[in-house]
């Protein structure tokens, strides 16, 4: 796989090795001169909290970040770069000019949910390899768990309904179709943005805008301009000017076998209610009812008891619903003494003046259930697993010696989140604000 | 200029096409069969609020938007993507094969600021060719206003003291980029993103992390390997272990000389003013003290007293603090009643349901300044511009018959910033909560 695929572009991009902060590169050049660059290191992402009054995380981008890593190196273009502005030294060039990441990737698979303190990716390789990789990592990680874990609460609250991503003009261009991919993973099924369509396959969808109605003689000409190349099944766009005459004008023009009417503004469950006792009174009991105005996941659950069928969101899915990132940190938790292959690890961790402690030593986590099958504890250790735990273990191996293990399908790891969430307590998917719906469990045997 | 440039990678990318919804290709559709996708329109980008408690909004993106309309083009692979899914019908595949955008457009010049109801960008052209380029110039100016707006507050709260973006790892990985340019703009100095870095040639900026020093031995070895590769000017991080002890450490191990220290946690104001006190009396009176915790332009304000030199910003800026989009939208105002060239323009607009109603007529925009040279109103009119309005003016062309006209370097966007903001009553920077600073005055002559 090539970075085109990676970018979401029908184009060749050679490296990713540029969506690094600069100190990561000073860092390693200062460990190439003193000698400690080749120490065997293991760093974990992990968040110590999740955002405010959410009850569960949800992993996504690992796909991606395997694509990052693979795409990780330093061409003549970038070294070019990096001599000219003095970012670093000359055998640092030369280093980074062979660099390809050689180590081991570990990870909580795409789509599961975690907890504060989960090691969500454990990446062990030398200092130097490993250090590259923090910030493109966890640009992709936050960005992408923040967008999923928002779409798995409007999933869970839209019940079976329909649901369309629709908020590539909110956020940045490419960050828009990593976005239809986060939300895609956490039960969204289709999405408006046709780069996510092309990058990753993800069905995508639409019709009209008002510009559409309003380019028209009247809103008859804009109906029939619609119905005429796209068929009788398409969503006809209802309230540019009246709705209770658009709604009759849409069924006189597509005739009952109109797919869908949507709705964009407006008090959505008073007019839904109206619109739908309209279209079964013209007979067009099958039309669909599709909403589209400023939805987050309490709308959509207040929404329930409306007759809509469909809920077409934007803002509020690609900027997180009031979180956008997801605090994941990358921190190194063991290394060895020196750069001797065999030397063993040791834990390390900053002690810190504020809350930002962190537990060293490389970590294993697993997640208890109880009788019933339920989640009922994060389990995060280090030292040996405990027999009772070694079947419910969560980190698995997606890249090992440099080469990546793991890639799947984007609906496997859709059905994954889904059957991750299904085995959580039922408070989980409360939109009520609330602690973790499980407690972390540090243990060190 | 190529879209390698575009995307701030050192590759080809031929196409900004798929940043686009596919309901802006089905209504192209729909257009082209109904003979109206000739007919000339005028559309506009505009906000109907700023972000609660905001007192302006700085406009951002502008060449990126440039860049993203001069590489809208549909080429092989897209349109075999787009037939293979069946997205439009075959006429409409000859037609977007031909397509690159032969229009006018008019905006702000970057870095203006703007309120509720600015014309920011009008497009102008055939309906056919405005309508497709609705998403991704949305996407560009939500996303990189939304970040300049807040930089721009956070650049007010820090006077003269030095910004530094830091927050790459929080962020979509080329949202990054954009956010950088965007908190360029803003007023910030320098980044620690290398693409932001490559692309727009901000200045980058970064010493090392905790790992480094975890890394080690001891702190003293950490030091000793980062002051001896990078010199006694660089930035030493005091806060994985004692303060107190790294302050004395990294005195003893940089001289009196040493650039700066960081610190990244614990009570900032306290801590700041404790370790002046300790490098003065070492007699490292010109070492800096840089502080990068959590940081928004709260607690930048309320650092102004703390004897801080530099702030490194990261979460809370390219999330926008609090409003990571802004709302700006993409609406029909005019299009003529046929596709004859002489046709005259007509207003139009959606009658709404809710507060989405928007007023129909192509706009200019002035800025009224009272008798002291400040900001007084923001008049949006159609119709002929007031006299004493004429010299203050607000857009300016861009793009003209499809050749963009304005391209500009980004410290001349940056200073524009600076000297509109200047212009502004005083209580714009102020944090509090409140309303637009000047009030939107709608005029129609």
């Amino acid at each position: 796989m090539n970075s085109a695929d990676y970018l979401g572009l029908p184009v060749d991009v050679p490296s990713t090795a540029l969506f690094t902060d600069h100190y990561e590169l000073t860092m390693l050049q200062a460990a190439l001169a003193a000698g400690t660059a080749d120490r065997r290191s293991v760093f974990e992402v992990f968040t110590r909290r999740l955002p405010e009054g959410r009850r569960y995380g949800v992993v996504a981008g690992t796909g991606r970040v395997l694509d990052a890593v693979e795409n990780f190196r330093f061409d003549d273009g970038v070294l070019g770069f990096l001599r000219d502005r003095r970012v670093v030294d000359e055998p640092t060039l030369e280093w980074l000019a062979n660099y390809r990441f050689r180590g081991d990737i570990w990870g909580y698979p795409e789509g599961e949910v975690y907890f504060p303190g989960s090691p969500v990716l454990r990446v062990e390789g030398s200092f130097a390899e490993c250090v590259l990789l923090e910030t493109v990592i966890l640009s992709i990680l936050n960005h992408d768990s923040a967008i999923a874990a928002a779409a798995s609460r409007m999933s869970a609250a839209a019940g079976g309904r329909g649901l369309i991503e629709m908020g590539a003009r909110r956020t940045h261009e490419l960050a828009a179709v990593a976005a239809s991919r986060a939300a895609y993973v956490g039960g969204f099924e289709a999405t408006s943005d046709l780069a996510a369509g092309f990058r990753y396959d993800i069905p995508t969808v639409g019709t009209s805008a008002h510009a559409f109605t309003l380019l028209h003689d009247s809103e008859r000409d804009a109906f029939t301009a619609q119905v005429d190349t796209l068929g009788r099944g398409t969503t006809l766009l209802v309230d540019t000017y009246d709705v209770t005459e658009a709604v009759r004008l849409a069924v006189e023009v597509a005739g009952t076998e109109l797919g869908a009417v949507r709705i964009d503004s407006g008090d959505l469950l008073l007019v839904a209610h109206r619109v739908r006792q309209q279209l079964d009174e013209l007979g067009a009991t099958d039309t669909r009812i599709v909403v589209t105005s400023d939805l987050d996941e309490y709308a959509i659950a207040s929404l329930g008891a409306a007759p809509v069928d469909a809920y077409g969101v934007g803002t509020q899915l690609v900027t997180g619903s009031g979180h956008p990132t997801c605090s994941m940190v990358y921190k190194l938790v063991a290394r060895a003494h020196s750069a001797a292959p065999q030397a063993p690890l040791e834990p390390v961790a900053k002690k810190s003046l504020g809350s930002k402690s962190s537990r060293g030593g490389r970590k294993w986590a697993a997640r208890r259930l109880d009788e019933d099958g339920v989640a009922e504890a994060e389990v995060v250790g280090t030292g040996p697993v405990p027999a009772e735990l070694a079947g419910r273990q969560l980190l698995v191996e997606l890249i090992k010696g440099g080469e990546v293990l793991a890639r799947e399908p984007l609906d496997a790891v859709r059905a994954r989140h889904k059957a991750a969430r299904g085995l959580l307590p039922l408070s989980a998917t409360q939109l009520s604000r609330g602690e973790a719906v499980i407690p972390t469990e540090h243990v060190s045997l």
